[in-house]
């Protein structure tokens, strides 16, 4: 018990011996969680049998009566993104069994990601086949449910299977196994407790020359192609059970302020800018018939491509400035080397297919669906006003949509906000909201994400619970856009592409600027120029500003912006022209201005962007589980 | 304190005098719930100086010197589902001033809502023009600010206002005041304290002309034609806190049970079905050029609007069986009429106007943005899978997409769905877990919107708590399908417009018949057909049967689906081909067979149909803010 000298006192308070294990609810098995997140770390449970079930995350087989193997590091050392290395460093059997039959060799390359001290078996050894009757084994397996970040040892005998050896040890086998916790024989073992098995109640196997996941260390821009099997890997699992933490804390946060849920619809007619059409009108392309998924994206003009090709270079050279960890560095070059074979391509292909674009003059949206045009919400804020108007505060959660041909690492087609609006309030009250909002989730990881956070830091960025304890407990800084113009216009030494004046957008080197490299930290920035923000927002007494601000984080960028929004019919209806939008398509929103106005403001926070700033991550394609972004939707 | 006799032992147990008001969090307002909801209604409050804000829900004006005008009873009284109906009986002004010009009653008409005890003033009384110095009135207003079902009364000096009486005291006009809180002068008053107004720091005026809640108990189903101002009627406001409710309940539930919230896509490639499509190729209809929203609806087969017609007609025979209240009857009569009229006008307009549709042949997806054809999520148990298959117990919250051309009181184009997937599980615990979360909810809003629930059982239905207590306290009855069926086949005297035969698909009117007249509660029935499933649901050894369920309760039916989903890959496989679905589609999904494979399980909760088991309310249209439906997308 020396290895966990902090939780003595722990220990000695609550005598964990006593306590039953508790089940997995709505299943027969006991979540690892719950036996390794005690204060003792399960040592009270020996003796105790239970079933367990999870992935295999590494497996060692030695000899029947061979001393057992040394310890396995649970944690893995901080090395790249991607995962399933618990096995990396650490195999380094007692009896390493040789190699006999050439054949095998390359099955156990890609079996072990090409390491040399896997262990070798021949195949009538371990096949399981009748022929021969074959030799005993004990198998030791790191064990993952994902139900923490920690993985159990359980040792099986091979008499207990029926499957193949090979097919048994391949990483990602799912295995559920009845047995007793056991000190582990070890003497130097770091593991407290391990389950020896007594059944083998279930076994899935993985193919290991189709499973991505055999290869191990994969980094994480190679996991995005198998957006399916990546939750399985050690980081993902991780970074999911901060996003699930993230959102409880939202709802909890806001219900507890007195805010109301409210579901506001993601079809509608409502919006501006790039938008996605929802239509039935064209049919659904006939399963039966369907050509492959398309690949080639040769549907992007060369253009956008090369826009592309410039954002992302200059992303690089951002990274490389700034204290970016080489993981981003790597990921954004290979980000960028896709995207130059893309605009190869687009190059090569577009002389030869002239485009088959259907003009939308030719259908009649009247006989859609809906009997109209309908788009993808790009905002919820409209539609949640109407509930403010009535109930006061309220907030909602959803996706939100645009169809910008943007690919970066900070943007995605698909992203989800946790948007708030506050009737009888002004813009100081949407920043007082967004900043005890966004302090609170900071905090709310640390303390309930604990394993998790440890773990990130290791693998991901060093810094990140430094970071965000920083950030909880000190007071965000508030200064106006026009303060932080003047600002960048001393930063002399400093060339920006776009030059600091009154007037243009802050761009994301205006914005790396002031809180990487002068504030070291989170920041909001507010009263922007009337022409950088919507059309709804309210028009400060200068004429020259509006009432917006963002909340703008290091590495990241804006995590939450807000404004108060325009409650006189007059300015609102000005706005919309001066913007040249539809009016028809606002009349109802105009309506809550007509109709018992009222002063209002509110917040939109990006959960990706949040959980970018929470763990750390340099991709936002990283943050969701799966990402839509222009050109890839995958499943 | 007389009327409020239960509550005299809390009263006793804290000084609530003693307390402090606490302010609404980001806003210089107190909240009406903080004053009106504590156990001493407020009085302990008399003499602090506060500022409110709120919507008239009601208003009188009294000449000064009068005596105090007699109580306003605040929970009207049960009638129809729409109200700002504060008034409705009640206006027994002291004094009625009667009309002076008849010019001005028809704009009284309306903002009285059509009622002759309106007190009506003569425009150089009131305007506040400054021709004539005006009398002074004393104004009392119900004010409701949407924290709670709760009103306060606001009385005000006409003096303190500078916008014209009529504006003041129209329906609907928003109110922001400063004051002290006081006992009411009038000794029968049943409310504990009232605001005397000292300030009126902000008034949002209504047009009654053109403010459709002027006219006051509007039902339900004409509301719909109004979602952007419906919140502020009562009854839709205490819906939403109970929505609210229902949202964190279910997030709370699943997190301490150990679940991890997963987000899934809503754009997707994967499904089967009716889905939307998603695309950028049609452009957007340019927002200046934009024709008026159509209207009109003859994008619809005269074949579809005719079996909707004979859906509706089929529910209102239920309704008038089963013992709905009169309200759901008006709504569904109401309904049924409006579909008739889109009948005739189709008739008329098909023959004249030849369809323009442009077939999906000419349009290359390759080009959309997506580089593919993408759709509206119909289910996000597919993508949460592949999560549960390396992190156990997973759950969403998101938008569900249908595109069937149905339009009925169960039925959206969009609803939000629960869903989760447990790994390591089997059916019996995908009904446990089913039965728990849906007793959670109910026992949830009952603890949690005991307000709001008291009210809706006034105004919506009678029975409501009385059946959730039942419900939440029970443990519900599950059969098989095959039971199911041979209790139908027992009911001999009962005509089924579907002979309930083994192996039809149970209809609406099956399940109503279990539920409403044979158990009289929620049931859950399991192991369907093979056919009547979808694909993916595990086959039972019988061959015969798949592992699926739902929980049905009496008048909504289905509010819960689940099912153990097919763990080998061979069976998938075959089913894949049975039901003719696409299999490069579901590629990713096998995988989840391939490697790794583990028994698993999920449920799917529809949001809006538990809103509607919770409320008694009997149109899913009511269930959600913004309905969209076939032909219905308003904003």
């Amino acid at each position: 018990m020396e290895s966990h000298g902090k939780n003595h006192q722990k220990d000695l308070d609550d005598d964990l011996s006593l306590k039953p294990i508790t089940l997995s609810k709505y299943s027969n098995r006991v979540e690892l969680k719950t036996l390794l997140e005690r204060s003792d770390r399960g040592a009270g449970l020996v003796g105790k049998k239970v079933v367990i079930g999870g992935w295999v995350k590494s497996s060692r087989a030695v000899k029947k009566d061979s001393p057992p193997p040394p310890p396995v590091v649970v944690v893995p050392s901080p090395s790249s993104g991607g995962d399933q290395s618990h096995t990396t460093a650490n195999i380094r059997c007692t009896e390493i069994i040789q190699s006999k039959m050439s054949i095998f060799r390359r099955f156990f390359d890609v079996l072990s990601g090409g390491g040399k001290t896997y262990p070798i078996f021949d195949k009538t050894e371990l096949s399981g086949q009748k022929a021969a009757p074959p030799p005993e084994y004990v198998f030791y397996f790191l064990i993952s449910d994902g139900s923490s970040v920690s993985s159990l040892q359980v040792v099986v005998d091979s008499a207990l299977s029926t499957v193949p050896a090979t097919q048994l040890m391949a990483l990602g086998t799912c295995i559920v196994a009845e047995g007793v916790l056991r000190l582990p024989l070890a003497a130097s073992a770091k593991h407290v407790i391990e389950l020896e098995a007594e059944k083998l109640l279930h076994v899935g196997t993985v193919d290991p020359e189709k499973y991505p996941l055999s290869k191990k260390q994969l980094p994480l821009h190679m996991l995005r192609d198998y957006s399916h099997f990546r939750p399985r890997t050690t980081t993902v699992g991780s970074v999911t059970r901060v996003h699930s933490a993230l959102t409880l804390a939202s709802h909890t946060f806001l219900q507890y302020h007195g805010f109301q849920y409210v579901q506001v619809p993601v079809i509608t007619t409502t919006g501006f800018g790039e938008m996605f059409r929802v239509t039935t009108l064209l049919g659904k392309t006939d399963n039966k018939e369907e050509k492959k998924p398309a690949k080639e994206k040769d549907g992007f003009s060369i253009d956008t491509v090369k826009a592309a090709i410039k954002e992302k270079t200059r992303l690089i050279d951002h990274l490389k400035r700034s204290d970016s960890n080489r993981e981003a560095v790597v990921a954004a070059v290979y980000d960028l080397k896709k995207t130059n074979d893309l605009a190869s391509q687009l190059e090569m292909k577009q002389k030869s297919k002239p485009g088959t674009l259907v003009k939308s003059e030719k259908l009649d949206f009247s006989k859609d669906f809906f009997g109209r045009d309908t788009y993808l919400t790009s905002s919820g804020r409209f539609h949640l006003e109407s509930y403010a108007s009535a109930l006061g505060k309220v907030y909602t959660f959803g996706p939100r949509f645009v169809a910008d041909k943007i690919d970066n690492a900070r943007h995605l087609a698909e992203m989800w906000n946790v948007e708030t609006e506050m009737a009888f309030t002004e813009l100081d009250d949407a920043m007082d909201c967004a900043d005890e909002y966004f302090k609170f989730l900071c905090k709310y990881i640390l303390e309930n994400r604990h394993e998790d956070m440890k773990f990130i830091s290791k693998r991901v960025d060093k810094t990140i619970t430094t970071r965000l304890e920083a950030t909880a407990s000190s007071s965000l800084l508030r200064f106006s856009y026009t303060e932080a113009i003047s600002l960048l216009q001393k930063a002399t030494t400093r060339k920006f592409e776009t030059k600091p004046e009154w007037g243009v957008a802050l761009t994301t080197e205006h914005l790396s600027y002031l809180t990487d490299e002068i504030y070291k930290g989170p920041v909001i920035i507010h009263s922007y120029p009337r022409l950088a923000k919507p059309f709804y927002v309210r028009l400060n007494d200068d004429k020259k500003t509006v009432a917006a601000f963002d909340l703008v984080v290091p590495k990241v960028g804006v995590v939450i912006t807000g404004s108060q929004n325009e409650e006189r019919f007059e300015l609102l209806d000005a706005r919309i022209g001066e913007f040249g939008i539809a009016r028809e398509k606002f009349e109802w929103y105009l309506d809550l201005r007509r109709h018992g106005t009222v002063k209002q403001s509110g917040i939109s926070l990006s959960m990706e962007h949040m959980l970018l700033f929470a763990t750390g991550l340099p991709d936002i394609k990283d943050a969701i589980p799966f990402p839509r972004s222009w050109g890839n939707a995958n499943n």
